[in-house]
């Protein structure tokens, strides 16, 4: 609630720490638990800044919590090798993703987020499938594109819950290139593998 | 708020139906957003018999978020057959679950619970990974058995998430046998396949 001395309204590193604030207690606390004003004492502001730069709880929700990364420039780099090792290069990639604290930080929050509030449900719907997962798929011709996105989303989903949310071990303590070994194989299932019954191997 | 005349403290049925309203408001509104108020005004009791019955929110959470099945009936049955079907048995078992909508609605509010709510989290650890994956995994007599759980769990929070919660299409409308069809090879390979970095196929 304190409010920094010499702060002007106009200030952009007033916007910046608000930002912080936002995005670091979205993550940690969830989006229910969050209030502009918890954010505005974080980022020692008065709690009128907070609306009169972002206004609603749920617009600076949108402001801050982002991809972490561009799918417009990470989607042709991942695809532009062979199709059989594609699981390999996006487990990689979002290990390495999840490894950077801000990174982490912003998929946590959407997903935590995700789980309380529709409108966040809403955004990591259109966020991962629709941005991401949805024109990565697309891009390798295989059949049933839509489902394989929505399959790809739930495990990572799953992940970032399992690793940082309910932080069950030892996932949440195993070294980025163990988990991008352990989950390539499913990865590259549900990007280019099979999805209908085969014969059981037994 | 209303308070159903002719109901007395001892009645089993406002125990029942108490549960039935935490239950659903668990699974739908989450934690956070669930009161004993709100269960009271369901159950059609007064606020104070669910604190009678019931203590905290939390107690009443615990209480009620149970797991759909017992795990010592389920996992001998599971485990009864050939390793390399495992996969598709655990998969047809847990997407037979979930088509039981009082079963399904236990499951998402474990899960939605575990996104806002610490001692949520917890229990989620605890039900799924100590008293049904871990157990499960142990029985195979595969190496890194706490880690296979610990996948094995997050494949299948992010199932409930993305398919109940933020209702990834056609995910989330997928036919059951398709669903477990889906997922089979990736439970097999988190339960009994390497985990380890192999060569490219490519």
């Amino acid at each position: 609630m304190a409010r920094r001395s010499g702060r002007r309204p106009g200030d952009s590193g007033t916007r910046d720490s608000i930002r912080a604030a936002a995005g670091r207690q979205f993550a940690e606390q969830g989006f229910d638990r969050t209030s502009l004003r918890s954010i505005a004492a974080e980022a020692e502001v008065d709690p009128g800044l907070v609306s009169h730069f972002f206004g609603s709880k749920h617009k600076l929700f949108v402001a801050v919590v982002e991809l972490p990364f561009d799918p417009a420039t990470v989607i042709p780099r991942l695809f532009g090798g062979d199709r059989d090792a594609i699981g390999t290069r996006v487990a990689g990639f979002l290990a390495g993703v999840l490894e950077d604290p801000a990174a982490r930080q912003r998929m946590v929050g959407l997903v935590r987020a995700a789980a309380s509030e529709p409108e966040a449900a809403v955004m990591v719907r259109e966020r991962l499938t629709r941005d991401v997962f949805t024109p990565m798929v697309a891009q390798l011709g295989v059949p049933d594109a839509d489902l394989r996105a929505s399959l790809l989303a739930s495990q990572v989903v799953g992940l970032v819950m399992a690793r940082y949310v309910v932080a069950i071990e030892p996932l949440a303590s195993l070294p980025a290139p163990a988990l991008a070994a352990a989950i390539a194989p499913n990865l590259q299932q549900y990007l280019a593998g099979t999805l209908t019954p085969g014969p059981s191997a037994g």
